[in-house]
């Protein structure tokens, strides 16, 4: 008797684990918290500029947003950070109204070094000042043109390695320098990471919830195909889109079967989606898991005040409370609302400050989830050949 | 013999016309167009502070942001739209920093008066600055907790007629207010309006595509349950978010039948996200229809320059071309990569310019959209039923 397969069929939680650690030197953001910033750091101390202009987009920018924007109201930088992603002119011409060229550092971001949106900022922006050495920072791959063109300039590069995907980069240079030179905590921020990735690998407090749900996600992915956040403030904003790069490119792949995979994401922002997809969520088609994101401390406490406006007397409830504990309120009694509906997949992460420390464990956490998946539905997490087919037209079109 | 049955069954386009012509005067947002403006244009003149800080969530903020955003960057109004939507106290504070309080005018605004975000903030801010008729006014309901309040301190109220929805509202005085008092001009918001109304109702020009795409939607919403705008401009990213609470909220219900109902709404923004979700499209699962939205007239013309940064000439085709012409081809060469695969249905809207008559033509255009969607499936569109559940436990926490 002989027997051969090809179809698709889920492997144990222990065989998953042990192809992740073999790639643990291979595919190279796992090892992203280990490395020395001694470098960043002190080329960020010689950098005195207020304004910090980003030319890059995608991979090179959504991580470094991320971060930015949920540290940023609860700290006051003497530096601001500026991302210039965008083709749109009114978009480019938007963001230079916001800095004052003579005062800006730019840190020109690119993996191939040949990013046709960032490239082609930059030369706009190098006609409107002279850019040199005293103004400039690239961060590429080492042998890309990016590279090339600093090198010849005399301007500072700081490299992408190899086998660190755009998506996967932020603990490198990519997210690092920017982050370093505004005044965040770096290092705190690659500690957070590492005790991700130590507890995971070490089998420790994180390496089974992480596990569990990915093999939920996997073993329920046909019947809920799509995975929201659910945050619960603002400052969280930047993650759910650096959430959906991560979630999305890596994972809507054709696996080794042929087979068309794919989970999609969404980010939503509380209170303010109550308002809006919050009713999708409850009476629509259940075909979404939801994950709600909460903060713990939010290192502002405003109180509402009572005996201001009189004739709201059916809202006095509010008063005296803070607005931190009226948002993780509503959060709760949204998360009871959504548990007690049936056939609505649903965990809670809590994140205990704002600070470098957290949000580094939450996204490195993220970014181990996604190979995890990856793994269970046999597909390269890392590429993203989708993506050439319209880069190939466009070449075509803008060169004929 | 006797018949009787109680499964879905899609009617036809021509009774689905039908009864949206019998609800035309009972669901309020279609004869917005046809308003008078003339009493807010004239108080909107009377304004003369800078800010202008709209405290509201959902439906009360999402269009007038949707406007705004599409706007601003064309425009240079000398008053700034300030909106305080979340309970986040990180938030409040960051965005109180953006105004000075003496020089800002707010505008409170709830339809049913007693919205809780709305109320705390209010109430909030009302400690930090003496409110009176000089620097505030009410939109909402008549008869509500909000305009009674008004009243007794002599405060200007609007109206927001009891038969339009929240997030069908934008053309009532919820959006119109605001937007007149920056200097938008708000009867050519309505003439655009006006524009669709009378042709589809009409059945003339917008007739039949909107007919037809409804219709395509609902009879494949099993096999394409996602819809995705893919908007090729930052100035749409406030229209892609309302958007998502018109799709969302409107069609995520059970219907008469008991069977539950939605069609997943996503916003993208190009060329940002090709280089994020973009791959998921391309390669990912076959559960999703693709809506682009290109502008075709700018209103800026950035070149980009030949003889700068050297040593990039295999882009060297991108050089002299201007960045509207750039990211309308890179919308172009993305629409026919999608389109050039297999099963991701897949339509084009083409914005001519950059103003108040074209948003007013895409947002009323979506609403109608969306009632012929609502139709189709058989459910109520106007409400939501869903978010209750969160509220009332909410409500049961803070008063214990």
């Amino acid at each position: 008797m002989n027997y051969s397969k090809n179809f698709y069929q889920i492997k144990s939680n222990e065989e998953i684990f042990e192809a992740l650690k073999e790639e643990v030197d291979i595919i190279g953001y796992y090892n992203l918290p280990l490395q020395d910033t001694t470098s960043i750091k002190e080329y960020a101390r010689t950098i005195d500029k207020k304004y910090i202009a980003i030319i890059g987009i995608g991979g090179s920018t959504l991580g470094t947003i991320a971060i930015y924007n949920f540290l940023k109201k609860a700290n006051s930088y003497d530096k601001f950070l500026i991302f210039f992603e965008s083709t749109d002119p009114m978009d480019i011409k938007a963001r230079l109204n916001k800095i004052k060229l003579e005062d800006t550092h730019f840190i020109v971001i690119s993996k191939s070094g040949t990013t046709i949106e960032t490239i082609s900022i930059f030369k706009y922006l190098s006609s409107l000042i002279t850019i040199n050495k005293t103004n400039c920072t690239i961060v590429s791959e080492q042998r890309s043109k990016l590279t090339q063109f600093a090198d010849k300039n005399d301007i500072q590069t700081f490299d992408i390695p190899i086998n660190v995907g755009g998506r996967f980069s932020v603990f490198s240079a990519v997210g690092l320098l920017p982050l370093a030179i505004i005044g965040v905590d770096i290092d705190n921020l690659l500690a957070g990471a590492k005790e991700i990735r130590s507890s995971f690998f070490n089998k420790q407090e994180h390496y089974e919830p992480t596990m569990q749900k990915a093999r939920f996600l996997v073993e329920n992915k046909n019947r809920f195909n799509i995975n929201i956040l659910f945050s619960y403030s603002t400052a969280l904003e930047g993650f759910n889109k650096w959430y959906i790069q991560l979630w999305g490119e890596s994972l809507g792949k054709i696996n080794i079967n042929g087979t068309r995979q794919g989970l999609t994401p969404i980010g939503l922002i509380g209170p303010v989606d109550q308002h809006s997809f919050l009713q999708l969520i409850m009476q629509g088609t259940r075909d979404k898991t939801v994950t709600f994101i909460k903060i713990d401390d939010f290192k502002e406490e405003i109180i509402i005040p009572s005996g201001t406006l009189n004739g709201f007397d059916e809202l006095s409830y509010v008063e005296n409370l803070s607005f931190s504990y009226l948002i993780d309120a509503q959060a709760n009694a949204t998360i009871k609302a959504v548990q007690n509906q049936k056939n609505i997949p649903c965990d809670v992460i809590s994140i205990e400050k704002v600070d470098e420390y957290n949000i580094a464990k939450l996204m490195y956490n993220y970014m181990l989830l996604t190979s995890i998946v990856g793994k269970f539905v046999q597909i390269n997490t890392y590429d993203q050949p989708g993506v050439e087919d319209g880069k190939i037209i466009l070449k075509e079109q803008l060169q004929s």
